[in-house]
């Protein structure tokens, strides 16, 4: 660990806000570069951050021990492609993509010497978006998932690690890229691609009036960041596609069932979800 | 309605036990009849009920004036037939039913002259059964939904909007069976659908560790009662199926834009997904 809990992080939106905010609370001093100076200027008014520029960062990327990048993941390739040649040996950084072979593989390629890229994925967020929007509350019931690669170094996963610790995550595991992939594929993706499947079917606002809570959970997901979404579908496709063909599979399974009348067969359905449901009740 | 505040409840599972448990405190007189004698003494002993039966039932259900069915719908129908003879000139009786048209064509075909059913479903429910469950606090927040046909008269309609008024749902509204089931095709049982081919898609219980909130309140509905909705689904399995191809369709429509890799086409689904849940926000 930098001994002088000292970070810069790139991205000043929601989640690299609530870092900032999180970090700044447990002493750290926190430098943010962001396009939008207004986030900046709001920020450093808040006590979000210590310092923050949207130009001329050249200086405050050469001196970086440590940093997060929480930009969306095809900026966040195309910054160090841009500004790699900034880095100092020693750099530590991390991410907070929410898919990771498509970054980890070329960022960590294209590294200079001594530059380490951590990879992680903090899973927490909200439905509204910006430095505004921040806050370190949304870390505590959350997972860290940090998936280290053989590239990786005991240095780079401590400094992960003490990072989610700091910002107090429930949890914090290790997982492969690819295990991330699959997993987030499942947990997250396809439940989100259901829920705005399902608002894309057909226009039942005029149902709004009778539906209940369930309607409401299972499309609260429905009102999603379409530039964020749409490049997380994009880059973990492969894996999300064939999801997408395993829930189907099962969706004609039930509709065959409908269609046959057959009841015992529903009725199995219908057990085997409530028993597997079970492993997920907190 | 019936001057004094008496009502005969058939059946005393969760909902039947919560419609005896909110009338009993405005003051009705709550007779119940249901096969287990535990229940009934337990209702009994907790002041739910004044008086309950599990046999014998002829007398009570000859001087009922009005009578609220809370069984499963085929149960429902299967007791009309065989005690209508018992029901007296001038009986009002509605029901719990979660499909209407099933149980409300064969029920008004069948009763004697003088006798009205006006159906009703109160849009509440616990993911837990029997009486020792009931709470007249699921129906604060609830919709009642009264599905009168040309057979119903003035004083069945008043009768089932008192009902729901002394029972406090939060909103009354009126649809035909059509209308009714067609709507609950929607917003209840085709999220329901999904919800159980998502758990039965593939055995991910292992991922427990990794979800988050948004999976969790997508799944929740997959905890199931499997004798009771695999009887709604097929009740209602015309309207069902429909639905099921319409979603379906979407979310192949949502693939085919992965497969393309057509970003602009999944924004404009986000964005679609994410104005009509706008309209579900309360």
């Amino acid at each position: 660990m930098s001994k002088q809990k000292k970070i810069l992080i790139v991205g000043l939106g929601l989640l690299g806000g609530s870092y900032a905010m999180g970090l700044s609370k447990k002493g750290w001093q926190v430098q943010a570069i962001d396009r939008d100076e207004y986030a900046l200027a709001y920020a450093k008014e808040k006590g979000i951050i210590d310092q923050g520029v949207s130009r001329d960062f050249e200086e405050m990327v050469a001196a970086a021990d440590r940093m997060v990048f929480a930009l969306y993941p095809a900026a966040f390739v195309k910054w160090v492609e841009q500004y790699k040649h900034l880095f100092r040996p020693g750099l530590i950084f991390t991410d907070v993509s929410g898919v990771k072979c498509g970054v980890v593989e070329p960022i960590q390629a294209m590294l200079p010497e001594g530059v380490e890229f951590i990879a992680s994925h903090p899973m927490a967020g909200r439905e509204v978006s910006g430095v505004q929007n921040a806050t370190d509350a949304i870390f505590a019931p959350a997972n860290f998932i940090i998936t280290p690669t053989e590239k990786n170094t005991p240095a780079g996963l401590a400094f992960a690690r003490v990072l989610a610790e700091e910002l107090g995550f429930a949890h914090i595991c290790q997982l492969s890229c690819a295990e991330h992939d699959r997993m987030i594929g499942y947990v997250s993706q396809l439940t989100h691609a259901i829920a705005v499947s399902l608002m894309c079917a057909s226009d039942n606002t005029h149902l709004a009036e009778y539906t209940g809570d369930s309607f409401r959970d299972l499309t609260r997901i429905a009102r999603i960041n379409e530039r964020m979404w749409s490049e997380l579908f994009l880059e973990n496709r492969q894996v999300l596609i064939e999801e997408i063909d395993q829930f189907t599979a099962a969706l004609q399974g039930m509709k065959e069932k409908l269609i046959q009348g057959d009841r015992a067969g529903l009725e199995e359905m219908f057990i085997t979800s409530t028993r597997r449901r079970q492993a997920f009740d907190r």
